[in-house]
């Protein structure tokens, strides 16, 4: 059996990442680019062995494309990049400019970010971490103090993911970039980005109802 | 000016990180697809301008091939992974499996390997990220407990990039993980790896005697 684009998340989640839970890059580039999708839920209590056949590690999202099954959140962005020129240009310097900088946002920001951010709300005392990701956060800042995108001097899907590794609360209070600040209030006034994180909003809230939590 | 494809690394790197800097996984992926390539250097000490502009955190490796030019050892690696059905079959099925694997090295289990190894290393007591890491290290055994390869029963990029991840001496030596480990050992026996390694090694040796310090 083969459907069309289907974007996997949790059927619920509790209020605090409701607004970043990672399925809101997929819905935002799906949106950018046009695309029809539909948005399925796999139980975010009670894991199942499919979900975990589908996602190793037991997250989300993943996708569904025909008979295509893929997870990982920057794998997802790529295989949708490379059905949209909305999403990445397809000269083959652009491609490895978008391929270098959605690799850099998972590897080399996130990387250091997201484990600060987990020290930071576990309660580390001297997040040994800080310095680091200052310095990553300085080089990104650098590059941004002086062009408005990172690729082909247009929207890619690189900037979506940049801004959405960047947007983080904590994060983007953490520090004084204002390059930084400006790509992502510029980025998450899109009207896609506006649109995906409101729907995925609705979604978590209906689970509520749902849950006789609302 | 068009060159062939050149892989940029170091000059010269202090003992520790020997073996382990990430054109490793450069050199590697060249072996095993059997291209012709040359190794460059920058400088290690004093990053130039040159060198930020190709490598947008001071870092290495970096990768020329023609025309593009592109940085972030993961997407170095999916660039020579298209220009080979060793690194990567080309059915859709597959080449998503491919992709999902390599995000999932470097934004699932190094996100989490790699910020708990400097922790490690800056001596924090208490490391805050041992119990993530160690779910996320589960998650990849159960897998490798099941199947030999990541992807499609054969060797691709994935499994290369994932055996460089999980090689590191001090993730290797926490917690016991006996597929992992076998399968560490068993994609390190291979020539290209070793040899990739091997050059790697004579290289940063050779630097030292030009350095005077051999």
């Amino acid at each position: 059996m083969s459907d069309g684009l289907i974007i996997w998340t949790y059927d619920w989640v509790p209020e605090g990442p409701r607004g970043l839970v990672r399925d809101v890059r997929l819905r935002w580039a799906a949106e950018e680019a046009g695309f029809d999708y539909e948005v399925r839920t796999t139980p975010f209590e009670d894991r199942s062995e499919q979900h975990f056949e589908r996602q190793p590690f037991g997250q989300v999202p993943f996708l569904t494309d025909g008979d295509v099954t893929l997870s990982e959140s920057g794998a997802c962005l790529l295989h949708l990049a490379r059905k949209s020129d909305v999403l990445m240009p397809k000269s083959p310097a652009e491609e490895a400019g978008v391929l270098q900088w959605v690799v850099a946002a998972l590897n080399s920001v996130e990387m250091v970010s997201v484990p600060w951010w987990f020290l930071e709300v576990t309660g580390a005392k001297d997040n040994g971490l800080t310095g680091w990701l200052d310095s990553r956060l300085a080089h990104v800042e650098t590059v941004l103090s002086d062009r408005e995108w990172l690729v082909a001097d247009r929207f890619t899907v690189a900037d979506l993911l940049m801004a959405d590794v960047l947007r983080v609360p904590r994060v983007r209070a953490h520090g004084d970039r204002p390059a930084s600040e400006s790509f992502v209030e510029r980025l998450t006034s899109r009207p896609a980005f506006l649109k995906a994180r409101d729907d995925q909003l609705k979604h978590f809230a209906a689970a509520d109802v749902a849950r006789g939590e609302a």
